[in-house]
């Protein structure tokens, strides 16, 4: 077996087996198997495709690349939720602690951003203090102590996901169904959780553009699940118009504090409360209104943002230090008129260019800055209206590429959904 | 412009711009541009394929990447002629002398063989004392003077299609049309000739395995070369078995001479005697029988074989000395009936394997070693009739695995056609 074969087999469309799959990874991860080979396998698959059989393989194999994570000794239900990725996306940060003060058990690695999209790992961090780096042990005995722990993800979770990823950003071979899926699942699986709740975020500002590959994708990391005994549950979002109104670190942490104290943005909400509902039925087996009537009843008796607070001491951060910078800019509207599209994807660059994000992952985030919409898509804004807040340290801004992600008509044409489906 | 856009343009199956290709090709030779993505951008292009407009920008890109042969300073028609590699075929060695017989400048640049197809430079080699390594004014001097010389390609002649082949040949990327065409025809274009004769080898032996892709990429390099204004014609011929009885440089070299001597095999002579006859009638103006009992007299009268005898002279090299090994042995048939088949390929990996041929250019060749076939296809066959001679040196072969190369049956149900289709 050599791997020209095995890429000439998967040029010519035809199905690889587990032994095949198995020769590139691991070969890839012990660089046996050069950059320019991987690369070129990948793009063949990209364009090529996989069957179900050949992820399920391929995501096996990535799993046995590195740990898998023992949760045995945790007591309880795990259950991890991921969101593919999107602009304002602080939903971990609400749907963590409301779960855990319900019982449930949150033991959740998480990533940090790149590109235009934030992660949580990041947010985290800028509560001053808060250790996202803690040991194994540490971390299932947090769990059972307070049912919650939020911890970045150690160093050998998925090796190979991590080295064909890196290549895959560089190559052009990012968008692949299967390759997406089998990136998220073994991670997923290795981090050891028994129900996984995926947001497959939908639409410009996220990885998946249409409902149609979000599906997909979703149906097929269902299938993944299902083949590990996990189950697994899509809640397919959108993401046309950044979710909620905070962009970048300490803002989006300030806004999920405010959501779980009950006042937070109506969109946010909802997923939060769509995702607990179901997470929280297929627990306790109880119906959708009554799970979502005892998830609004832990937030309106504080328990919730309580959780919160637990969470965060017991990493050792200070909730009173969250610094958000004082250098605040109003951008206002330049006409009046109907909001019909607000630009995730534009706004998440301008919020990683202005220092919320990173462009590699040794770039240095700067968690005070960030955007804050003062409108959303439906609203109606009057010229010189404020559009958005915009939280400055040390990079500047260009007004006239904020206002482009504004599109504003005389008539409203569009009011987005934004629960588009749920895929189990 | 960033090379992630252009894979991804060429992912999506979209035309690649002029400035596009130029932008990944000239990065590429300049560094600039890492392997892996070249490799990703290639198998890209295998999948998704190129448009002509697009191939006849690449081959131009291609030969601008180096240098481009001035020939203006030959007198005459200046015809280079090209084989897509096959087994056993020594056709340049008969053509160049016959044709330069007759007054026509034959100016070529070779290649080294790879794999299991030779190379005509390795084949002069094994003549003692054959340079093919000469300058660029020696050799137009060389062929104003005898009409013919035949030398190894220089360094510099269209150095992104050496790295960019290189590459190819470990990504699994080789297997494109557009790719093969403008690997060839920037190479012949470089070398200068006014017309080009291309011999496409199809079947199991050559790069071409069935004649719609030799078709196909045969009409493809004619339309590249009427966008130079250079005329390019393509024989479209059988490599099913090897061409001739020999397989070997020295045994090969013998084998020409033979032929120019007039005791040839006889599918060997009519390769050479169609594509002789398709030059001197665009050449001299003459119909096609008229070609070929011009180029019979110059065979029969002995000239062919002393243009022969002139060019080994003129390059150093000594005719009587063309060592073969005298480690013969016969390989005979262990049953009796009519050959159907016999495998070009493998024997051309078996030539290789006892040293005739090289997998990486880095290897020695052993010039004395080879096959000389007894029989051929059609041919009937007795129990413990020889098949085929073999001419070792230091490296064994094994006998089943010669044996497996011929199919022998009661009856008689395959008879090659040699001249497949020619176009123009």
């Amino acid at each position: 077996m050599t791997i020209i074969d095995i890429i000439n087999k998967k040029r010519l469309n035809k199905e690889l087996t587990r032994e095949e799959i198995s020769f590139a990874v691991n070969g890839y991860v012990k660089g046996e198997i050069k950059d320019y080979q991987m690369s070129s396998l990948l793009m063949a698959i990209v364009l090529n495709g996989m069957t179900d059989r050949e992820t399920i393989d391929l995501t096996d194999i990535m799993i046995n690349s590195g740990d898998v994570l023992n949760l045995k000794k945790i007591d309880g239900i795990i259950v991890d939720k991921h969101s593919t990725g999107g602009v304002g996306d602080k939903v971990t940060l609400v749907l963590g602690p409301l779960l855990a003060s319900l019982g449930i058990k949150i033991a959740k690695m998480s990533g940090r951003g790149l590109g235009h999209t934030g992660g949580t790992i990041d947010k985290l961090e800028s509560i001053k203090g808060f250790n996202t780096k803690i040991s194994e042990e540490e971390f299932i005995e947090q769990v059972n102590k307070i049912n919650i722990a939020l911890v970045s993800q150690t160093a050998n979770l998925v090796p190979a996901d991590k080295k064909i990823y890196a290549l895959r950003d560089v190559t052009g071979t990012v968008e692949s169904i299967p390759l997406i899926a089998s990136s998220i699942m073994s991670k997923k699986i290795a981090s050891g959780a028994d129900i996984i709740m995926l947001d497959v975020k939908v639409g410009n500002g996220a990885l998946m553009k249409n409902i149609e590959d979000a599906r997909e994708l979703s149906h097929l990391m269902v299938k993944i699940g299902a083949s590990y005994r996990k189950p697994t549950i899509c809640l397919l979002t959108n993401m046309e118009e950044p979710l909620g109104y905070a962009i970048g670190n300490a803002l989006e942490v300030k806004e999920a504090i405010e959501t779980l104290q009950g006042n937070g943005p109506k969109d946010l909400l909802e997923v939060v409360m769509t995702l607990c509902s179901i997470i929280i039925g297929a627990v306790k087996k109880i119906p959708h209104n009554e799970a979502e009537s005892l998830l609004f009843k832990q937030i309106n008796n504080g328990k919730a943002y309580k959780k919160f607070e637990e969470l965060v001491a017991a990493q050792g951060g200070d909730i009173n230090e969250i610094k958000i910078s004082d250098k605040v800019f109003s951008i206002k509207s330049d006409k009046s008129g109907y909001i019909n599209k607000i630009d995730a994807l534009k706004l998440g660059e301008i919020a990683k260019k202005i220092g919320a994000g990173r462009n590699t992952l040794e770039d240095k985030i700067d968690y005070e800055v960030g955007l804050v919409l003062t409108k959303k898509v439906g609203d109606y804004v009057s010229k010189d209206d404020e559009l958005v807040k915009v939280y400055l340290k040390d990079k500047d801004v260009s007004i006239s590429e904020i206002l482009s992600c504004f599109k504003i008509d005389k008539e409203l044409t569009n009011l987005p959904k934004l629960i588009l489906d749920i895929i189990k």
